[in-house]
């Protein structure tokens, strides 16, 4: 169901609205969302982001049996449109969505796809590879990172030449770290890697950007690409979401030993997906429910049309946030024109200005924006997220306000 | 949704609105039942269970940061809450709520206090046992299974004497083994551990336990109790919960190697937890932000009265049921008078009846029941789950027509 009918109508049904106290006075007028919800601030970091009123209604769905007829036609019907999401049509790959979050994906990645003892190139664009190589190394992994200077990607002749040197068993890519913003060409490095070593594994961390980048899961023939539904997948936190390629799942299937998890298994969870997605329950773990709903209920929206117009809507947002942060005379930490995110933007706050003076005054506008994260530079910049209904909703004014309130701040903090 | 009728009252087609703050909920109001939910079969398996409205509205709190005042006086909230659930006050213990599942806590068990090598003897009740033996297995413990018959408890002397022949890390009691519905003595059990090995850790899966049967995590010197939300909790499937003593984070913090889980890992969580709780954020891997509003919500209400009336009346129905399905004719799975869990019952059918010719006749009646799990007997019984507001809600009558269900299924298929 189109988003837009919610709101079009004036449907009797509400949402249910908890209005916590802090919200009731950090909100001292509604916010004007053509939406069900109770007036809260508007939240515009990256990732959760604000979710449609069918998305939350989908997580208070009553009690259903995670075994019963009805729940499993729910769980089948979210494989199926993940699989439309990453455009896949191969059946040899397979979607799972797991209780979980975007890091429980990592844990998947090293304990099943890394033997201990094997390498993986880490091409490392912000904070998030680190916690990457991080996990990898808890598995027995042995990362090499290779690091892109501060808000760059790292360069391809310096993959070429690092996957020359060594065997890798995998190569990972942050599609778009969320510390940086900075987005990493995916299927341009997945072509150099099938050039240079074809038989390594090409791991995607797509958490900041499923739902708003292009991905082709298949025609890019990427092995593994993860990612948490809080981003532009418009769906509470909750999941880990992942593909897996026919190849990473022969790559599990002939491991040499074990796989080094036991709840981030995919040889436990492999036939409870596969047997959901024909429509047969199946156990290992109880699924999130109310989640998988609400991930149903997402999907839904977001698949009504064509997937090119979604990609094409967040890059005109994206490209009027960073004209007006480059109006306002701001740096984005992103360095470089084209690798640059569509659902997010980092920015550099004027000297002498901080995250902890900043926002703040946007929060008593009812934006909430977010701090730094990259630990060299956490204390100079903010980050704003532009993924989902507030984006790209139609009759929306979120990005009006928050550009007003981001100019207001500035304005008031230099006078 | 399928339009499945249900209950007698009609009501508009979605969870209520606009109820305020949970805990204003709360403290004037009882549970409100019956309720104003979607008219839907009624879910009476072992987990998940049916929720109050207060609940699923909750879980469609609009969204919030992660690191906002707002959702960080909701998680301190929830966490104090989960004390108050274990009777804990003492502070050198930590409470865990991490998005994930049940499952995910055996993960958080045998990655953090078990070290590779070292033996756990696991008190098997049951099928959630050999899987925690699994999980163990995988991370590089050493477990000892001790198996009680099908349906009894594990004796207390075959206790003792493993514990005298072998120095175990940790013991682990199902306290509740859902595949069979038999109820071990957890605070007998720690007893004897502390007497004759104090130095072993006492783990309690208390998956469909905590909530229903009484739990003194301090006064039974217990080390690690670990469960799920959607049992007695009564808050939708997403969360894996968990309390650690003092000398189980000690444990912890002393290890020789490092923890063997990324996503699974204490060091990683506590800060985490500890900052929450204390009201600040910190972050670690974004927290389901909507399941952690209707783990408070569902606490608040649990605890608006003292635990001791919610366990009297769980065992109060349970009794009730487990009279009733005796007047029927059938017998239970749990064998011994004294060792039978208060939230569920697993009931044997009569030969030559089959779950998968009486289910579907009890779901004609809108009642969801389970199947079988043991897999020695999984085609020769039923489960029922009575728990949270089934079980005991006002002006309910849930479990008239259950039975009522049961008998007639009976019936028909011995007609």
């Amino acid at each position: 169901m189109p988003n837009t009918m919610m709101r079009l109508q004036q449907v009797s049904s509400q949402v249910a609205a908890t209005v916590s106290d802090a919200a009731t006075t950090a909100a001292t007028k509604p916010v004007s969302h053509p939406s069900m919800q109770a007036a809260h601030p508007l939240t515009l970091v990256p990732g959760p982001v604000e979710f449609t009123d069918e998305v939350l209604q989908a997580m208070a769905t009553p009690s259903e049996s995670h075994v019963s007829t009805q729940f499993v036609h729910v769980f089948a019907d979210a494989l199926a449109l993940l699989r439309q999401l990453f455009f896949n049509t191969n059946t040899a790959a397979q979607p799972f969505a797991i209780a979980g979050a975007g890091t429980l994906g990592w844990d998947f990645v090293a304990a099943n796809l890394i033997e201990p003892g094997e390498d993986v190139l880490v091409l490392t664009t912000g904070f998030f590879a680190d916690s990457l190589a991080d996990c990898i190394t808890v598995y027995g992994g042995v990362p090499t990172q290779l690091r892109a200077p501060l808000g760059d990607i790292v360069p391809f002749d310096a993959i070429e030449a690092a996957l020359k040197e060594k065997k890798y068993k995998a190569v990972t890519i942050t599609h778009v770290d969320t510390s940086t913003g900075v987005l990493s060409d995916v299927p341009a490095i997945s072509a150099l890697v099938r050039r240079v070593s074809p038989e390594t594994l090409v791991i995607v961390d797509g958490v900041c950007s499923v739902g708003v980048e292009e991905i082709r899961f298949d025609d890019w023939d990427l092995d593994l690409v993860l990612t948490a539904p809080q981003k532009a997948i418009g769906v509470p936190a909750g999941l880990s979401i992942f593909i897996a390629s026919g190849r990473a799942l022969e790559a599990v299937r002939t491991r040499k030993a074990p796989c080094t998890s036991y709840y981030a298994s995919i040889p436990k969870w492999l036939p409870v997906m596969q047997a959901y997605e024909s429509r047969k329950a199946a156990y290992f773990s109880t699924p999130p429910v109310q989640n998988i709903h609400a991930l149903r209920a997402s999907l839904e929206q977001i698949l009504a049309t064509p997937l090119e117009g979604r990609f094409a809507a967040h890059a005109h947002t994206s490209n009027r946030i960073k004209a007006a942060i480059a109006d306002m005379g701001l740096k984005q930490v992103a360095v470089r024109e084209g690798a640059r995110a569509h659902g997010m933007t980092a920015v550099y706050l004027p000297e002498n200005i901080t995250p902890a003076q900043f926002l703040p005054l946007v929060a008593a506008k009812n934006i909430v924006l977010a701090g730094g994260l990259h630990k060299d530079i956490a204390t100079k910049y903010f980050r704003i997220g532009h993924m989902g209904v507030s984006a790209i909703g139609e009759a929306r004014d979120d990005f009006d306000q928050a550009l007003a309130a981001i100019k207001d701040a500035l304005d008031a903090l230099k006078a």
